[in-house]
């Protein structure tokens, strides 16, 4: 675009004056007008926008209940069409998928802004005084086991939201939030004669939490509808500063179970232990020799694929403020992985991580036995450059390398009695690959320039996120830059019982996204 | 013995003369005719036999059935009435014991003999085309997954069992074969005129495998009536070759479940993994650092305290037939821990066996998370010179040597935030000492000379069984020899469902007893 612009320089030239004459109103507003007209809007409107927002979360938005899922999806198009956004429903072979857009005449950039309106399915027996589908107000956060803050009522009309409250409700964070701080920030800047020169459009979708099956073809099939210049992916949890967050990029994973064997059914431990081969003790031995002590992978290849950071990328990583002392007291842990790495280091390579172990019995239900197998679970995060299926490879090689014979499927007899050493590997495609745009493309830098200065936050610029989503469908449909932006907290309780938000995270992802939906083209 | 006898020599000849007056009919008879006596009777008797053995069957037997428990001791009982036997039945605090007596004027010995009646629990769906309590007959023995030998009907009257058939029924082989085997040897001497000089008396346990709770304080409260010069342990199956076997000692045991930590919940893999510390791959470590590559237990002192085996020992491990590549060939493996030791060398050492494995979720469950724990359950396996508590404490220095900070019960927070690497021991009493009597003992010569050479068997001598039983509390409450002897197959199926006793082995058993109640004293 750069270049074009050079190139052809007097084109866009007029270009952009006919851009301007034709978005009448679209004179560029200073940047603390966006924000001081998102902040006014909020300031008068608290309760109203608080209504709304707990009338869209009353309604039940668990990815297998289809009604109320529909109901969601009208609604969020009646929310929509109040701000004058052209939005309607559309079918996938699973849940509705609802597509908002305003169309400014001449627009010089389309922001294409990605919300899921479904939610993970909910527990109540676990929502401590409170249903997940009837918000409440709470003047705290819970915490496991203390004194939990009680529910209180909204507050009269004329006082405002402490903003350290809390929102308890499934989906109030996960992830209607950006939603409602969307249209609060349409209306603001309506409300102060602010218009904008991006054409805006809204994809919203209903089963993200039941794993996006339809998604891939529902892009495919709409590319031209959503034809944009950049995709922002609006979900997700803010940094640990409570700032909103910007992410370039998120990990791939492909998860794999290994299996390694004893005899072929228990035995007693007492005739035949020690003798008779050990599963959990072939398991750990297997496990251990995949990481050093300091928790380096020395699987061969391992590391060998992983793109690099860009110098911009290294020093927005060292950029990052540090909470890692706050995590650490958190989670009551104070040695880690890594051998001094930082979190945010870590997370920029590939991960191999135990998330579950399987052998015999423990506990009361223990048995003085040798059992029959052992199982691991693991998950490898990946990064840019990564392939699934090569790292998968490279695990298979290992664990050949460590003596064992790796077959698919249960082993027969005859397949036990000619290998010394068994370990089951089902072959499965599992997972995807990593995805991390540049934070030097034009859009990078202008969304930072829209977002810092005169911004009282601080937002976090994130080379990429440590979990993983399949943004890989984005780009492989759109073919486009995809940006995550997250504003709730991280401490929200997602894909858990009482899931929540805190207030003030809801207003300062309305002022975020004026600013957003303002930011300026290259052309 | 020995040396009094030769110390006193003329007042124990005096002695002997006036027993072998005392007990008319008891000139020593020729082992043949032992031999033959029991074969002969069994030959004639099958049926009756088999009819006596299916009405005791029928009595259900599980431990917490108080009612029919005590149907089978007053069943018992009567059993040993008919034989002539002093029998009784005495209370103690849980289920009674069934006390029998043969007292013989001028006995020159005292033979004391222990079986339980009870059996483990029953789960009736599990028991293919048979109930636990309704003995039947079947052709051969159950297969996993195969063409099921199905039950066959009491050959008639002038057809005889074949040795291979097998008696399906809970308490066939564990543990009312010996009781039966005992009571037809009895009959057997009987109808061949052949009288023993032998004190034999008979203790019939109604829980063991409801742990002996009340065992040790009956034998306590009934030392004098106990009173005898070995006990024989009349339970376990014999040795793979099928022949009676004769153990003396067993294993001790004591277990313990290590814990050790990640966070202090479970944290998201993605954005966490490889930093917060990883539960399952600190536990592999851990894990695997207790033994070389060869499976030797390399934790420090572990085998510092073990007695080592006499040179009589010594050569009854080497003299106890091969059967490892049967059993590995049944077992489904071909590589065993060791280095190279027989399984027989294997159990004349104390055992480090990982029975159970828990972290997370595997499968269908598992969850992309670092979880919040990794525990796994040991069992130590004694041999003679192993004290349990000692064994713990080998095996808690050693976790401390590899950096932990070792807590019983959960650790607060304090606890994590003061030590990098936390494992978690709770302090129990667990478990009991081995046991081994000596090979070299008079009444251990003289057992062996009463089953060899003029049996068609092999029988077999083991230092120790694999296994471990509470033999100590004989020891502390008689302190006299101990010995094993074991006469069911070991494929019987004991504890599980479709328990099963081969006839062949049930025959070979009343003749192995007979020999034993007309073993020689060496007085």
């Amino acid at each position: 675009m750069k270049k074009k612009q050079m190139i052809f320089g007097w084109g866009a030239l007029l270009l952009l004056v006919f851009s301007l004459s034709a978005a009448a109103a679209a004179q560029a507003p200073a940047k603390k007008d966006i924000l001081n007209a998102a902040r006014n809007y909020r300031i008068s409107n608290e309760h109203a926008i608080m209504q709304e927002y707990f009338d869209l979360l009353s309604i039940p938005n668990v990815s297998a209940d289809r009604v109320n899922i529909r109901k969601n999806a009208e609604y969020i198009k009646m929310m929509m069409e109040k701000r004058g956004i052209q939005a309607r429903v559309m079918e996938t072979a699973g849940n509705p998928v609802v597509y908002g857009e305003i169309l400014v005449p001449g627009a010089e950039q389309t922001l294409l802004f990605y919300v899921h309106y479904d939610g993970q399915p909910v527990d109540p027996s676990k929502w401590i005084d409170t249903k997940p589908f009837t918000p409440i107000l709470r003047p705290g956060k819970l915490m496991a086991g203390g004194n939990e803050p009680k529910p209180v009522p909204i507050p009269p009309d004329d006082l405002s939201f402490n903003v350290d409250w809390r929102i308890y409700a499934r989906g109030v964070s996960d992830d209607k939030a950006p939603l409602m701080a969307m249209m609060a920030a349409l209306d603001g800047l309506r409300q102060a004669g602010i218009s904008h020169r991006n054409n805006i459009k809204f994809i919203l979708e209903g089963e993200e939490e039941a794993g996006s099956t339809n998604l891939g073809p529902f892009l495919q099939k709409h590319r031209d509808l959503l034809k944009a210049d950049v995709l922002f992916m609006c979900d997700g949890p803010a940094y640990y500063s409570g700032d909103p967050t910007i992410f370039f990029g998120v990990r791939g994973i492909t998860s794999i179970e290994i299996m390694v064997y004893g005899p072929n059914t228990s035995l007693h431990s007492g005739h035949y232990g020690n003798w008779a081969p050990n599963p959990g003790m072939r398991l750990s031995k297997l496990l251990a020799s995949m990481k050093d002590d300091t928790g380096r992978v020395v699987i061969d290849g391992f590391y060998d694929t992983v793109v690099p950071l860009t110098v911009r990328e290294k020093d927005a990583v060292r950029a990052v403020p540090d909470y890692e002392g706050d995590i650490k007291d958190n989670y009551g842990f104070i040695h880690t992985e890594g051998g001094g790495m930082t979190l945010m280091e870590a997370i920029q390579l590939p991960s191999l991580n135990i998330n579950g172990l399987l052998s015999g019995w423990i506990g009361d239900q223990s048995r003085t036995i040798v059992p029959y197998s052992a199982a691991a679970s693991i998950d490898i995060r990946l990064v840019k450059g990564c392939d699934p299926a090569y790292m998968r490879q490279c695990l298979i090689d290992h664990v050949k390398k460590q003596g064992y014979f790796v077959v698919s499927g249960e082993p027969d007899h005859r397949t036990r009695m000619a290998h010394p050493f068994l370990a089951r590997i089902d072959n499965k495609e599992s997972g995807y690959g990593a995805y991390r745009t540049s934070m030097d493309t034009p859009v990078a830098r202008r969304l930072a320039a829209a977002l810092r200065d005169y911004y009282e936050f601080n937002p976090v610029f994130l080379p990429t996120l440590g979990g993983s989503l399949p943004i890989y469908l984005f780009d492989e449909a759109l073919g486009i830059p995809v940006i995550g932006i997250s504003i709730v907290n991280h401490d929200n309780n997602q894909h858990q019982p009482n899931e929540n938000l805190r207030i003030g995270n809801l207003w300062s992802g309305i002022e975020t996204f004026a600013a957003v939906f303002l930011m300026e083209s290259d052309r």
